[in-house]
């Protein structure tokens, strides 16, 4: 493939240390349609004739069939799909299949394919974050009325309803979708045409290229081009942004599926038992969605790292980009699909988060609201006399509305009969209707509008 | 601050590790902003009196004219800058300072504090992109002719034009400040009226507070807003990918610099000399921005693994939110100030350049194609009888264009005089006019565009 | 400093980005003691008259009892610490200053200074975790019989023993002192005498400069030496470890603390409250444990991505190496002294822990065990057996030991009344009285084996 | 083999997220040998009869010689080698298979078979780390008196001698051997017999097993040795060092090989040329040893975060182990092969580096410690000096040593005619004899050493 310059074939540690074929074979779809609308435009703009492009357009369905059919060989001495769909090629159609290459170079080939099947992942992570999103919205929606305790500190805090905690990673997943789709819009530009780093002086027809592979349009420079990965970054980024979401929910699944909190139980379809403790049943997919975050990030630390200092244009550890971004991917769809079924098919215990919001004195706010509102008690006094009141309930073994008028009149003698009205965890949610409060009626107005968003209507 | 139930203070190591005002000072302003904010809304709504709203206003405003003059007091016992300015309130207005707070925790405070210093910053680094791209139009334009080899693998490839060098950078910075922008556009909702986690019950106008504050509205979820850092991950993303550039540029910059390129001489204004070597210019500015770009990844790795994994709300680990946050906006305040004097005053050695372009055998590509144009070869065989050539050079330790027309001849009889005509390194850069290739008109068609769309006209 | 090289002085951006006298200050103390140990073997060798070597001694022991007072100036002109101290020495003792600089570059004494000050570092870490470890100790020796549920997957499993639980800590901490005794083991040889990058032709003692600084002898190469920063990713890959143990740790406290759990009530010293949730204690020692765990893996990262890829000798960027180390171990020697604190005063609530480990069938594993022992049954059958019983016992609302016979016989008539010997939670332990188990005695046996390995006797 | 308390099988994505066969296969050799050790161990005990430890001794056998032969079985319903290996031996000699799991667990069966993968990498390593450093020692030998400019900031420094530079590799290479001796260290203890995470009840010998591992002795606490990735941790931290240094030496490999460098030729056969550019020849050797250092640090950061905050004991997350460490190791192997092969085989144009050394006023520090030694100047003033005869050679367009003493008099009359010993570059690294130093003499006495240190002799 390099002419003549070289005295010797690569030694074994080369072959085998340069060899990218056993991992960019994933792009063999993307390199095939790139190679056809490149033939196609050469064709056009007469830089090949007409029969030679159809004989190279021809044998690149047929490679297509036979890879769809069996796979992509992995040979080490092809180096790369780029080369391996060549030499097949050449096989099949005989010299003219060298007219391809012409007015291009790997190293916008690959820019090429690898944009194209970055722009895919995108679309794939955008719609399985949909589907994920509307398993959240029917259950929020199920359970808008039904009380949790809210944890700051992972210290109980106030009740909220478990319908709105599931509507916060509605908010999550919605920014992860929202960055998806701006990282595509930056996918829009076709590398193809930019060669090896300089452009090229056939005439070729980089609009027609670009709109045949989806594109809007042709990079705007060859040098930058070729040496250009921020598009597979940009996946990253937010790839580990959604990831660490993922593991959010994950860390949420795995506390309350454990026996002290017992707020939910995980489908069998998603646990496993234990080869050793029968009784067992464990949630893995949760904690494997959490360990896959960790491995999501050093992917994008390792594409960072790489990428960083390397000047232009086109460098060898460029190569070392698409592991880390199909290894990412693929953790990410798994992530998601596995996610979406613990949403879906989980049974919360209702009772046993009520239970734990009535306990542990989570209407103190409340209280110390009520004091403001009814006797005009600036906010922080206010939050004193809570303190005392929650201090005698604590030393009672009571809950707060347990406690009786007087001991309460006893701290602050403002506090009246009506506060009791403010101290149930029900009063004290419906209470929270501020905009994206958790009041029941709040959380059903916002999944109202996320299903609107979403297209999937009523 | 937190009532009754403490039997002690904390000791004096939680005093230390507790304590954010040594670094979230830097939120004064923002802190300020947001509490007359709301208590404005809060006296509008008559949650609070006219007259209270007002003295709490004044004294706000007080606070903020000390902060301008003397700096922000540290005192670790009031923790962070909230209770820094709560407390001088009081001791400026007393106790009605405590009706401040109602309707809000710091929860919700210090998300709306920290967007909007990361919003401020995304600006701050959109403005200074700007100013570098400008610098890098100018530099291209006045090179749009001037010859250098282009380099892949750091090997001399193929010759390019100065000016598409630097037009590479353009294209990467403009993809940064798109990122900048799509970031700050996700940062339009506010937070404040989240409360601790729940929202309230106090008759709060969000929209309010949000339009006085610059937002289009207010945020949907109160779990997920005080449980969010995506906005800091996503400057810190954005950040990273500008880093890498600058990264790359600085490194070009050194490499240049270095006696065996000789590529560019930098200004004395942002080099250094040595303490012992007393014949040393330093190019200390490029390395800088090339070691803090490491630094600001490490910042985005840093708040990636605090914020996965943690079940909501508010948990303390995302005070470790700002320190990051903060570092790499600093760093890249610098880098990107360094590499706009860099751009803009360093002097590039052209004649040196052109030598460099016309070693290296680079037009040995511009062969290859005219043996397909001229003679319609395959390009693969093309290459092949190039690569013969070249090897004769390099035998005969000529320049490709210096070879005599009969040796060529000897390699392939398809080869004739007008080959000469291609391989200069002038007509090699101009033949290279596709869209986006390194030809002199492509250059400056493509600096046009870029002045357009920044808005600076001619 | 740099000669007359320089038509201007640095821009008003490059002093800033340049100067590293905001951090490096913190070398003072080395600073002066390298250069103390090098002016006096420059005198011993003649190299400076013994006179000039007194004077340059007696004037930086001024500067180090100036700067004890008052701090170190910072004066950006001034870059760093190694110039800031010699410009006051040359105020002090005028132009004999300069012969300190003799046979040195701020290459060799910067990374002097700097080995010297992650020397330090180390012995702090492992001295704090001999007091974690001994708090551990106590701790464990106190609960070696209090039983508690094992998790795995965050699941009941077996029941084990507090005190083995904390024991596992120990041993963590254990490898985690020895990576740091490692670390410092690297460490032992002094850079001094390199110079810039090449050595000295002056005739120096580099023996006893490294004495003089309780070094085992001179570095060997020195081009490495100025090049060289492993002993400080070292020493953040010990100190990442060390974080990530002490995590873990601060995980289960917060845990622990929760009210689902209620295992431990941590001291009010090492807790705070909430400004707005009157009954919260709130574990934020713990999480910022937690958090800072995430900032030093993010320096170490940082560290590691600068150092990646640069040429020898020295480049500017490693000035970007002492941010990230010292960082990190500021938070390290916080996090190991709340930590301590955390261990020696929380107190864990064992009823509590002896009730969850009572419910969940946590000794399952002792049904399967004992069919193993008693009836000769294959493991795998024997689990398989357990499994029904389990589920049996589930259906029933029993406890495992609580299970008539005949009906466990029903599942398996090898089962007979010796089994529920067995099923106690206290039988369990005592059980698992293999090397390393849960046993009371085995955790016991492991107390002393660690207090006579610390050296702190009984 | 969970029993039955699950209702349904796992579904297709639960198979597909929680099966680790497909990476953990690579540790059946490991496998094999820690059920051998096992099982020998519980017949010898009389845990099981001697004709079934026999038959499961056998099958372990049979087993290891069809995965030799044909490579393991990927059956997702069969999770992990653990399994897979358990389950053929189910087929191959019946229930009695099921006895083998008596005592142990997955939770300590994975973390032997694990530690001693890692164990073996370490080896590798450093036997890969011996020849590289022999190739060094060989390299730098041969040129222990070659002229090289030295580098800082990559600015000419002073000249320094190519078996100098490269014996800084064999320094960073020495600390790295070391770093994966310790870390092997620290895996001298054994999991098995640990069990699920509180020991067993079974009387079984751990110290028996461990010996036949060939470890020193059983892990401490069952707790700690199941929840325990500090030996997979410590060997990537080891590795990344280790990477570091192999990108710092491939960084100057592509430097080198650049054509303003010209110093070296690399070989052939770890070299490529390129599709479109007949006249390349690239370092991809060099770079992708560069890029596989990304890769490596990515590796590390990804189980240090996925390992942080974990609670005890075993979690689903720590599989998320394997693939990080098994990338890692591999890249490393290839890495350090590919360097081993481009330091013995390349040729250093030393007359190129010579020239390059001899332009540049390499020798100006001579010059300036001249003056100190031979005049008494403090090096400070003659620093200045110094810097205005650059100043002048630079102005002259000549050498330092070319330039007429009447013009050096000029700028201060201490100077005389002995000066010009001073200032050839072979004057200058013969002087530089201070202990590792540049001076020839010094390479060759550290090449000794080090021969004698790896123990290979003259």
């Amino acid at each position: 493939m390099w002419g003549g310059r070289f005295a010797g074939g690569p030694s074994a540690i080369m072959r085998e240390i340069n060899a990218s074929i056993p991992f960019d074979k994933a792009l063999w779809r993307h390199d095939i349609a790139g190679s056809r609308a490149h033939v196609a435009m050469l064709g056009a703009q007469g830089i090949v004739s007409g029969e030679d492009a159809r004989a190279i357009d021809e044998g690149l369905q047929t490679i297509a069939a036979e890879y769809e059919r069996n796979g992509v060989p992995e040979d080490w001495d092809l180096e790369d799909i780029h080369m391996t769909v060549e030499a097949r090629l050449t096989e099949l159609i005989g010299p003219v299949a060298g007219r391809l290459h012409t007015a291009r170079s790997r190293n916008d080939q690959v820019a090429t394919d690898f944009v194209l099947w970055v722009r895919d992942a995108c679309i794939r992570a955008e719609n399985a974050l949909k589907g994920l999103m509307q398993a959240l919205l029917a259950r929020a929606e199920e359970h808008a009325g039904s009380v949790m305790p809210g944890f700051t500190h992972l210290q109980t805090a106030q009740p909220v309803t478990l319908g709105h905690h599931l509507m916060a990673y509605f908010e999550m997943f919605t920014r992860d979708r929202s960055r998806f789709a701006d990282a595509r819009d930056r996918m829009a530009l076709c590398p193809l045409g930019s060669a090896a780093l300089a452009g090229t002086g056939f005439p070729i027809d980089r609009q027609a290229t670009a709109s045949a592979l989806g594109f809007d349009g042709p990079t705007r420079n060859s040098l930058d081009t070729v040496s250009d990965r921020d598009f597979a970054l940009e996946f990253l980024h937010a790839a580990s942004t959604c990831a660490i979401h993922l593991s959010r929910l994950a860390e949420e699944m795995v506390l309350w599926a454990s026996q002290p909190f017992g707020f939910v139980r995980l489908p069998d379809t998603l646990s496993t038992g234990s080869s050793i403790m029968p009784q067992k049943k464990n949630p893995d997919a949760a904690e494997l969605v959490r360990g896959h975050a960790g491995r999501i990030i050093g992917c994008a630390t390792s594409l960072m790292i790489t990428m960083k200092g390397l000047p232009l244009a086109y460098s060898k550890d460029m190569q070392d980009d698409k592991p880390p971004v199909f290894e990412a991917a693929g953790l990410l769809d798994l992530s998601l699909a596995a996610m979406t079924g613990m949403i879906a098919d989980s049974t919360f215990q209702t009772p046993r988060m009520r239970a734990a919001a009535e306990a542990g004195f989570a209407t103190a706010t409340d209280l110390a609201d009520w004091l403001v509102r009814e006797a005009g008690i600036p906010f922080r006094e206010a939050h004193h006399i809570t303190g005392a009141a929650v201090k005698l309930a604590e030393e009672r073994g009571l809950a707060l509305d347990a406690l009786p008028l007087d001991e309460l009149k006893a701290i602050d003698d403002r506090i009246n009969a009506r506060v009791f009205d403010a101290l149930s965890v029900d009063a004290s949610v419906a209470a929270r209707s501020s905009y994206g409060g958790t009041a029941p009626d709040q959380v059903r107005a916002r999944v109202a509008e996320g299903r609107k968003m979403l297209g999937t209507g009523e």
